[in-house]
Formats: structure tokens, C-alpha cells, sequence
């Protein structure tokens, strides 16, 4: 493979490491290397670290630096490669990448390391996707799940649905093997138990995503109420930032603000809506119909109110998990209201209950069951070839009982193993597949 | 030493490298880390990297790294120092820190790595100054400057010049020992012709500083010009942005404004200022005054015209590299007009001759002289110390030529040792040169 290089930090800390992968990674980089014991790069043991200079043609010295040398298949690619540990200065960065650019390097696509790792089965695909996902986690729940998936645990529970689904065409072969015999449904009972079976992982991992989507993009909390509630003063509040504009003018806000905050470990997404109100403004009542809309797309839903009383019509939410909050506290005398566990009184503008609010919300978000499953999709991408799997199962399912033919189940068979392989990237088990199914003619 | 620990990188690109450095580095790393062959880490040798894990105390994962191992004294710090290469996240960089910190580690000031790089000798005071210098190199000028100055050579420099001063030292001493003998101004005619050579080394060497100041901040080129001539227009022509507001209205601009540029390896600071007229607004006659001063601060002008006549008493900037540039040359026939070297017409409107404005611009910098001469002064804290010097240097040279007493005089060498010394940081110095002058007691 053409050897690549990138840097693989961000300039602006105290060093940049410059990461090279290929057939030529260590030769490349020890024609720009010098150190003071003359080292050959090539020589040196994988795993090793060498601190050296890297020089311009004409002997100048660009950097002193830090080598190391990873030797195929022992590195991250699964190539040879190289990482040059160097000073965070732009100048010298781009500089020692042109010197591996004039050597014969190319500088690498985005993630193409990941991307060669994966090629040279260092990872299946759902793991180098983890990858990404790794690297974006800014907290411990999608720091977990990422970390996960990028161990395998997911690719691990696909392969077990590969081989259950497997075991079906096995005992299908055996079905053909003997259907002139004509003892063709013999078993077809404890195929339908597989089946089903199959049917309800599937089924349960797809469920998974919903929690997994609002674990990695935030849950989504829509904050509804009439006009001048509160609600951009409590968004503010809950992100403790100046994030929408507040007045007391009815009205203030008509697009929908959304921003996320982290409330111990768990991401919030927050949407500040435009308040409800009779209105010919014809901006504000679109702004209007978002913000039902935007409280129907959402998990949670905060309506807020400056009254003892709401008279909004929540009957579009019943799915949702409401929690009213009864706003200016300070001003109004809630005390002799009956408060729930799903309501509370605050003041968004003098803070106070914000931590109770704050802990209604944890317990909404429901997250703490998730955190000890194993597996959960994050992905759109997965959630899709998981879907593509569940009709074909289903199909299947269905064909085993009213006793279609082995080998027309066994194309749906080969569906279902393929939106699964998918997933992993497994392009050569496809092959295997093949190979297995060959027995399967279109004929028969 | 307390063992500290840092991301030595800015969290946004794949991977980031934290540092530990300090006597447990490697036990504290060790105890954080495995590896599927159940390496010790202090059994490693320097050098030397290993695939592994970082994990928490309940061994649950929070990042597959690679792991270097560096022992004291060859490291960076001189210190025993491991650096973990983990995924750029800020959720695992921020936990590894954090368990860092568990074991006892001490997140790093900013710079105490190549301080105490310092206090272990591996580099003296203006090495590891030059270090943020060549971080902050964002051109080939600054850039070599700083890795000359890392490499050591103004260092070097210093030391020929304090042993030369130790030679003058020395042949005083002879004085001493002779003095009886009433020889005391035998050999003073040498004295006064190395100190001579001294004094000029020094003065060469603070001369150098207004260029490399200019390399290092820019080198400053003031736009001056009536009002609504277009200097803004051409600031930004010259910036290839929209750095200042431009408008036909004469006196738009009031405050000056300031940016750099590289032009082919040599950045510029151009400053924009108020146009000069005749005002009676309080502001924009604060504005005029400071465009004068702007200009007299500056190495290069720009003076600014859109008429054949510039009319501006230019005799304050007589010590200046002026560029008398005449504007709106798409509306104004220049065509008879007698341009030298050192005029120009063109359009900053439309872009015309700037290329050739840009190549008057790198004439006058003067800077290529200077790249080829090895030792320039960035650094103002340096420029101080040789002020010091020079001081020094220059009242020893008037005290060996009026015959003051070697006693004396060597108090004045010493001096000049001192501030010589404080650039390097040599500290051990002081005590070595208190022995050598402890035969000089103050009595005599």
C-alpha cells in the first residue's frame, strides 16, 4: 500500500505526533532521521523509540524529535509505520509533512489509518466506527458505550446471530439432504424456536437505540409553556450560559433554541420553544406549531407555567415524560399546591430548585437501567442493516411454518446474514456464505 | 521530584500524548496499565513503547494506548518519564489525568516540564526559552531562529564571552600577585584590547535584537496617508481580508488597527491609522497624533496618496524605510508620473501592483542579511541582560585605561559575568565565580 501520513494531533499543545503507515513508512521516514549513533530505523525492533532530528536535504535541522517504529503487523494500521513525535509549532509540522510528501508519502484521507486497520482486519467495521465515537465521547456513558463497541462487544453478539442463523441453514441442508425421504418439516419446530429467538435479539438491539441516540446526541428535553413563562430564562439557567436572548416582552423567542449540557454524566439536549399564545403574527405562530412539534420529538417535556394552573392541552404528549414546573417562585405562593414527583416549583431567575429540577430530569432520562446492558446502538447506520435483519427474520419466521421450501428459505437466510455482516464490514464472509449456499441452486 | 503529569497535546485531533515525568512516573503509569503480557513497566527499558490499557481501579477500561518509557536521566526532563498515547477524548484524557492524580501525580504548570528539563541540566535558561519560541514559530525565519537557540549557539556565544572575561580575570590575578613589585599596569594594553573585543561582540549581538524582533513579532509597517486615500482598503488587499471597515466616508477609521501577514517567509505587521486632516472631532485628533507615532514606531511606511502630490511633512520619519504609494490608480492617470524603487502606483481597489508593492515590501525588510548571519536577538529579556553587560563592559574598559585597581575592576567583571550568565541561567556559575574572586577581598 502507498505509504500516508498525517498529523494525528491538533497543533496548539506542547507536541504534534506525525503518524506515517505503509510499505515504505520506516524507510521514508529514516531517510529524513538522524540520530547521534547513526541508527538505520529499519534495524530497529518493533516497539522501540529513538530520538534523532529530522533534517532537510540539505542537512538543516527541522526538528528534534522522538521515532517510533512499529513493524507490520504489530501497529495500529496492521502496516509498517512510523510515529515522529515532534514540536507542536505549525511551521515544523508542515514541514516534516512536505519532507514525507517529497519522499513519497501521501498525505492520508480522513481516517484512512482507521480505514487501513480495518482493511488489514485489525478491526471489523462496527469497531472502527466505535473509533469516532471514542474520540467524540465528552462523557463516562458514551465514553462507555463507544469503548464497548469498539472492544467488540457488539461485533461478538453479532457473530453468535451469525452462527444461530448458520445453524438453521445446517439443518436445512439436512432437510434437502433427506427430502426424498420426505421428512422435509421433521424439525421445523426447533427451527421456529431459533428463529424466534434470533427475532427477539434483533429485536431488543434495535430497541436499544432510542436510549442510545439520546445518550450520544443528548436527551431531548423540549421546554413548552405560554408566552413569558420563563422558559429562555430556564434554559439559560439550566446550561449556566446566556444562551437565548430574555425580555419581558411576550413573545421574545421564536425560533427553537437547542443546546446540550452534561448533568452528572448524563447529556441533556435542550429545547427552548416559542410560547404558546393566540397570535396573528404569522412568524410567531409557525414558531408556534414548531414548538409542539419540537415537544412531540422529544423524551421529556418541561411545560412551564407562571399560575397555579396549566391550561395547555397535553394530550399530544401522552407518550412523553411531562414534568411541570411552576415557575417565579419568588413572586408567587405556591404553597399550597399539591406537588408530585412530576412537578416542582422554581424560580428560574433566582436559581432556586434548579438541583431538584435537575435531579427530576436524571431520573426521567431513565439512563442508569442502560448503563449496565452491554450493548446498545448508537449507530443510524446499524439501527438500519438491524431493521433490513428483522424483516428477513420475520420472513423467515413465517416461511418455516407454512412450510415454504428449504432452499427459498435459505435466500432470506442469506439476507438476513448479510444485513448482519454488514454491520462488521465482513465483505469476505460473504464469500463464505457463498460457498455454503451453493448447495442452495435457484432452481431448486 | 513530586511526579507531575500533563497532556502535552491539544485535545481535537486523534490521538493525544500525556506526560508524567518525576521519580514514581513509571510505578504510577505501571499501576494504571496493562498489557496482555503482564508487562512491568519498570522492568522496561528507556526507549522503549507497549500496547496496552489504561484502567480504572474496578479494571474496567478507559482507553487502549501505547505507552513509552523513558528512564532518568534520558528524558526530556532528565527525569524518569513515561508518555501515554491514548484517543484524543476529552472524556479519556481528562480520566487518565485524573487517575494520574489518584496515584499522586501533580498536574504540571505550564512549562515545568522544560523547567525542570533546566534544573536537570539537560538545557540551559535560553535553550528552554527558545523551546516556546520554536513552538510558536509560524514561519521558516522564526523558526530557525529559535532552533539555533535551542541547538545552543547563542548559548555557545556566551560562554566564549565569559571566558573571556575569565581571562581578564586571570591576567588581573597576575596583577595581584605582583603588585608588590609595583608592575600593576604592565600588561594593561592587552586588557583594554580584549575588553574591547568584548564590548563589540555584545554591541553586535543587541543590535541584532530590532531585527529579530521584527522577525518575531512582524515587522511593523505603518499605512499613513490623508483620509480617504484607501488605506483600509489596502490593509485588507494586503491581509486578503476584511480586516478594517472601508467606507467612502473621510475618517472612518479612528482607532488604528493591526494585523500580520507572511509574505514569503517574512511576516509583516501592518498597521492601518486614522487619515490625516484638518479635525476638529476630539477622537479623530487623538487618532491623527497616534497615526504619526504609529508611523515613527514603525520600520517600513507606507505613504498613502490618491493625488501626483503627497504633501505630508514626512521630515520626523527620516531614520524610516518610506514606500510612497500612489492609490486609485484605476480612476488616476499616474502615466508621467516619475516612479523610483521606492514609489509605486496601484489600485488597492482592484488588486493592481500589489505583487509589486509586496516585493518593495520584502526589499526593505532587509531580512535576508540577517538569516545568514547565525545569532539573533529574539528575546527581551536577553537584550536586557546584554544591556547589563554592556554596561559593565564599558566602565571596565574606562577603569583599565585610568588605572584603577584590579579589585575594583574585577567587581565590574564579575558584574558582567552576572548578567551574562542570568541569559543561560547559570546559577552554579555565580558560586564557581565566587571562588575565583574570593582572593579579591573588598578591603583591598
Amino acid at each position: 500500500m502507498q505509504t500516508i501520513c498525517a498529523n494525528s494531533t491538533n497543533i496548539g499543545g506542547a507536541i504534534c505526533v506525525i503518524r506515517v503507515s505503509g510499505d515504505n513508512a520506516i524507510n521514508i521516514t529514516n531517510r529524513l532521521f538522524r540520530s547521534s549513533k547513526n541508527k538505520e530505523l529499519s534495524q530497529m525492533a518493533g516497539y522501540s523509540a529513538h530520538f534523532g532530528r529530522i533534517v532537510e536535504s540539505d542537512e538543516s535541522i527541522v526538528d528534534e524529535v522522538i521515532v517510533i517504529v512499529y513493524k507490520a503487523p504489530h501497529s495500529y494500521t496492521g502496516e509498517d509505520t512510523t510515529e515522529i513525535m515532534c514540536h507542536a509549532s505549525v511551521y515544523i509540522v508542515h514541514r516534516i509533512l512536505e519532507l514525507l510528501m517529497k519522499q513519497g508519502c501521501r498525505i492520508a484521507r480522513p481516517g484512512e489509518f482507521t480505514e487501513r486497520a480495518f482493511m488489514n482486519r485489525k478491526m471489523d467495521l462496527s469497531q472502527a466506527e466505535a473509533v469516532a465515537d471514542l474520540i467524540a465521547a465528552s462523557n463516562e456513558a458514551t465514553h462507555r458505550l463507544a469503548m464497548s463497541q469498539m472492544r467488540g462487544d457488539f461485533s461478538h453478539e453479532l457473530k453468535n446471530l451469525r452462527n444461530k442463523l448458520l445453524e438453521i441453514t445446517s439443518l436445512l441442508e439436512l432437510e434437502i439432504d433427506f427430502s426424498e425421504e420426505d421428512i422435509e418439516f421433521a424439525d421445523r419446530k426447533q427451527l421456529i424456536d431459533l428463529a424466534n429467538n434470533i427475532h427477539q435479539v434483533i429485536q431488543n438491539l434495535i430497541n436499544t437505540f432510542r436510549t442510545g441516540n439520546a445518550i450520544k446526541n443528548g436527551i431531548p428535553v423540549a421546554i413548552i409553556g405560554h408566552t413569558n413563562t420563563g422558559k429562555s430564562t430556564l434554559l439559560n439557567r439550566l446550561l449556566h450560559d446566556d444562551r437565548a436572548i430574555v425580555s419581558d416582552i411576550h413573545g421574545t423567542t421564536r425560533d427553537t433554541i437547542e443546546d446540550t449540557i452534561n448533568i452528572q454524566g448524563i447529556t441533556f439536549r435542550f429545547i427552548d420553544t416559542a410560547g404558546i399564545r393566540e397570535s396573528n403574527d404569522q412568524i410567531e405562530r409557525i414558531g408556534i406549531e414548531r414548538s409542539w412539534q419540537k415537544a412531540r420529538e422529544a423524551e421529556i417535556v418541561l411545560v412551564l407555567t407562571d399560575s397555579t394552573n396549566i391550561d395547555l392541552d397535553l394530550s399530544t404528549l401522552s407518550d412523553k415524560h411531562i414534568i411541570k414546573v411552576f415557575n417565579k417562585a419568588d413572586i408567587i405562593d405556591y404553597s399550597s399546591f399539591p406537588f408530585d414527583s412530576n412537578s416542582i416549583n422554581i424560580s428560574a431567575k433566582f436559581g432556586i430548585n434548579i438541583n431538584r429540577l435537575e435531579q427530576m430530569l436524571i431520573k426521567a432520562s431513565n439512563i442508569k437501567k442502560v448503563e449496565e446492558s452491554n450493548i446498545v446502538i448508537t449507530n443510524a447506520r446499524h439501527v438500519e442493516a438491524l431493521q433490513t435483519a428483522l424483516k428477513a427474520i420475520t420472513k423467515i419466521e413465517a416461511q418455516l411454518s407454512n412450510g415454504t421450501t428449504s432452499d427459498i428459505i435459505a435466500l432470506d437466510i442469506y439476507a438476513c446474514i448479510d444485513a448482519l455482516s454488514d454491520i462488521v464490514g465482513d465483505v469476505t464472509n460473504e464469500e463464505t456464505l457463498h460457498s455454503i449456499f451453493s448447495r442452495f441452486c435457484v432452481g431448486k
